[in-house]
Formats: structure tokens, sequence, C-alpha cells
């Protein structure tokens, strides 16, 4: 495990449609890993690196876990805010935390995280690229 | 316009969700066109040509437009049948047309219409290939 | 069919995530409507009468009819623009048209539209609020 | 924790579409928390307790906790077995677990887990109501 530059957290803003809530009121609860996706690409794209980058530098980083945790609900037409940090960054892995929270009142509506593989075009597990340990590195700094 | 075989009607069936719901209660207007998208896959299935087939000969058929006329309402854990027909088929072009109804009391739920592009893997819009109307004419017999 | 006050337009933007891509690595077609819904969501809020405020008024505006029309591809990363327009309002209905575009070259990706009708909360068709009446005037001065 | 009647397996299955994927070419993470909630739908449905019933008998389940292992991609017009387990029940709380897996070789594809809380039409944490247990019992005899 590498040691992680100091810590760098993303924060962006989400709206939430009627498309995202269910029958209960709320927002449904798969919902929350798009939000996850969103902070993820957020914080890559604040160090410099959009997932776009790495894509073309020809890597991926699919999703091996999930996992979330639901304290609060979120309900239509409200903003949440996620914040993304990369929570830690092995050889061939990379994990991302979030905190989903109510704008208005910071109220914490959910946390989780995403634990993610580093692949090539081919599909093959490979080393995290160097591009991103040199973006992390500038972004710290 | 090609004289078209005689009418071929896929019907195809689907539970809905809680996940497909919104806060009225109801299924998600948007959720309609993937019901309309799960039918002309089980249509072109039971031609004897699945869309993957049509896909590895190196066809694809974009959505260039899509309506939908909303009836009545889906609701959570009701069985929806969905009637889809090939309406059309032009030289570079095809449309589809469906039925969305209520499997119970079979109460019409909404009808609407898909037109597609037929492009090669290169995006260039090409004509309808001819599996598709050998396809078509073997089921029709 | 009321005479609408002069045009007021919104325009609201939205940046595509993985997850509303599929695999012909452009946003799946349903997810356009999710786009119109955000588009006249912000549009209600822009005159000053968000559509929280119209549902405590006791009314909803379930969509009765949709149409799309695809022009261009979205892709994954890309900043959408949503322009929204109130282009009709009858007695018991009105009308929202929509165009999508790509913010960085403002390429049309696609146009479209949604019929709503009004109802109060017992589901029953129902004049347009006169809120919303006043809310247009009040904009549109 | 309450010893829970011998082990009920409720396995159904679902056909990917287009709608499902993303521009990996694979099923979007959050599509299967979708697959979870079929999953479990299914399984109350199969003790002969819908949870249509649930709640007309004033109960929910909203979902407090969910994890998700990816073992392998799930692809367009594959159908994926959901196999739920009710893997836990507390006096207020109650788990399913789920198996995803591919139906033509059974390949495993993702594993997971939801814990739900109990709670009344007033939002309270409440009992698990008498007529789940009751369906359980009746269901492992």
């Amino acid at each position: 495990m590498k040691k992680l530059p100091e810590k760098i957290t993303n924060v962006t803003s989400y709206r939430v449609i009627y498309g995202d809530t269910d029958q209960m009121g709320v927002v449904y609860y798969a919902n929350y890993l798009r939000w996850f996706e969103r902070g993820r690409s957020e914080f890559l794209r604040q160090i410099g690196l959009p997932y776009t980058a790495i894509e073309q530098a020809g890597f991926h980083f699919p999703v091996m876990d999930v996992n979330c945790h639901y304290n609060q609900s979120a309900h239509f037409d409200e903003v949440v805010q996620i914040e993304s940090e990369l929570a830690e960054m092995g050889r061939v892995s990379l994990s991302f935390s979030y905190r989903i929270s109510r704008e208005t009142d910071t109220c914490l509506l959910a946390t989780g995280s995403t634990k993610h593989a580093c692949i090539d075009h081919a599909g093959h597990v490979t080393r995290i690229p160097k591009i991103l340990e040199d973006a992390l590195k500038a972004a710290s700094r």
C-alpha cells in the first residue's frame, strides 16, 4: 500500500430529479452509486487527470466492490453534496470513499466506498498508471 | 418503402420494480423507453435474428426518433405486456411500434414508436442488411 | 390556447456520467427524457415557482406525450446544455419544448417536447393553476 | 437474532438490455442493485407475502446498507440468474444475500447483501411484522 499524499477532497453537487426518486418519495438506493461515480469522476478532474484521459492512456478502473450505508433519505429537488476522497492506493487497485450530504443543512445522508481494479485495454490487471501517481503528487503540493 | 411481409407481433412481459417508479407512485416516464427497447429486442429474437447477431454482422440501429403517448400509469409489481411490431422498413431506416398494457386486465397503458437508422461500424448510414429481410420473410411464412 | 407571455428560456447544464452511457459508447436514448425533466424543473424554478411549490399547492403535471429527435450523440464526460421553453399552455394542459446541445461547440444533439396534463391530488384533470399564470406574467415582465 | 427456519432460496432471471450497459460494454455497476431488489421482491412473493402486501399492512423495509462484490461482468442480452435468501432476521431489521450468475454457464458474476430496517407508515422503526414470520414458517415447512 503506497503512502498517499496529503488528503485531497473533491466536493461536487447534484440536484435530485423526479427520475431519481421511487414511490417511497425518496431517492432510490441504487442511484447513490451514480453519485459515487460522479464524485470520483470530479475528483480525478480536480487533480488534473479526468477519467477520459486515463482511458485514453489505456487504463480502466472497473468497480470490484461497493458498499453504501444509508443514513437519511434524499428527496426530490434537494441538492446533495458529494464528497470524494482517494482512500487507498495499492499496486493494482485503488479505493474511493464518499460522503453524501444535504446541501441546505449539511445533514449526512449516506457514506460509502468503492474499490477498483486497474486494468489495461486487454482487460488484464495492471499497475496503477504513473500518470495518476504524478497527478496526485502535483495536486497535493 | 418496402412492402412488409404479413404482420409479426412479439409479446413479452416485464414486472415493475421499485426502482422503476417515482414519487408519484407510478413508473417514471423515461422507463417506458427501456420497455420499448426490450420489446424490439425480443421481436428480433423471435424472427431468429437477435440484435447481437445484427451487431456481429456489422450493423447498428440507433434510435433517431421516439414518441410515447401515456394513457394510464403502470405501478409497482404490476406485470406489463410489451407488444412490438416492425411498422415500416425503408432503404436505410426502420420503425417499430409498441403497445404497453397491464397484464391482469389488458388495460392499455401506453403506445409509442421508434425510428432507427441503419449504420455500419464506421457510423455511416447504410442499407438495411439482407439478413434482416431474409429473417422477416422466413418468419412470416 | 392562452397567449403565452413573451418567450422565456431556461438554460441549464449537466455533465454526462458513465452510468448514462450504453455499450455503443453514447448516452442511452431514454436518458434524454431525464434531461427534459431537469430542464422543465429548472424552467419552473427560474420563473419563481419550483415544481415542489406546484405540488404543495395540490397540482401535478404528469407527462401525457413525449417525443425526442436524436441528431448527434452525447458522450461520457461531455457537458450538455438543456434549453427549455414553455411552448403552449391550454386550459388543462401545457407543453414544453427542449433543445439539447453540447456545451463546447453548441452542436445540437437532440430536440423534443413533452405535453402534460394538469391534475389535482385526486388525479382529476383540472385547470392550470393561477399561480403558474401569475409566475409566468411576472417572469416575462 | 431469531433462528431462521430452514433456508429458502428464490431464483429468478432477468435479460440484460442495452439500457443496462455502459460504454465499457458491460452492465453498469449500479444496476446490480436493481437486480437485488428484483430478487428480494420475488423471494417475498415466493413465500406468499409480496412486498405490496407488506406495504398494505403498514410496513416498509428501506435499505440501510448494501454491498456488492463484482466478480465477472454481465453483458447485453445475457440472462442473469438472481438467487436471493433471507440471511438474517433481527427484531427490527432483516438482511438478504444475493448471488448473480450467468444462466448459460452458471458463472458467478456478483454477490452482495442488503440490510433493511423495518419501519411503519410514520417512518418509525418497528418490529418485524408477524405476517412475515408466519409466511416464512409456512414456506419452510
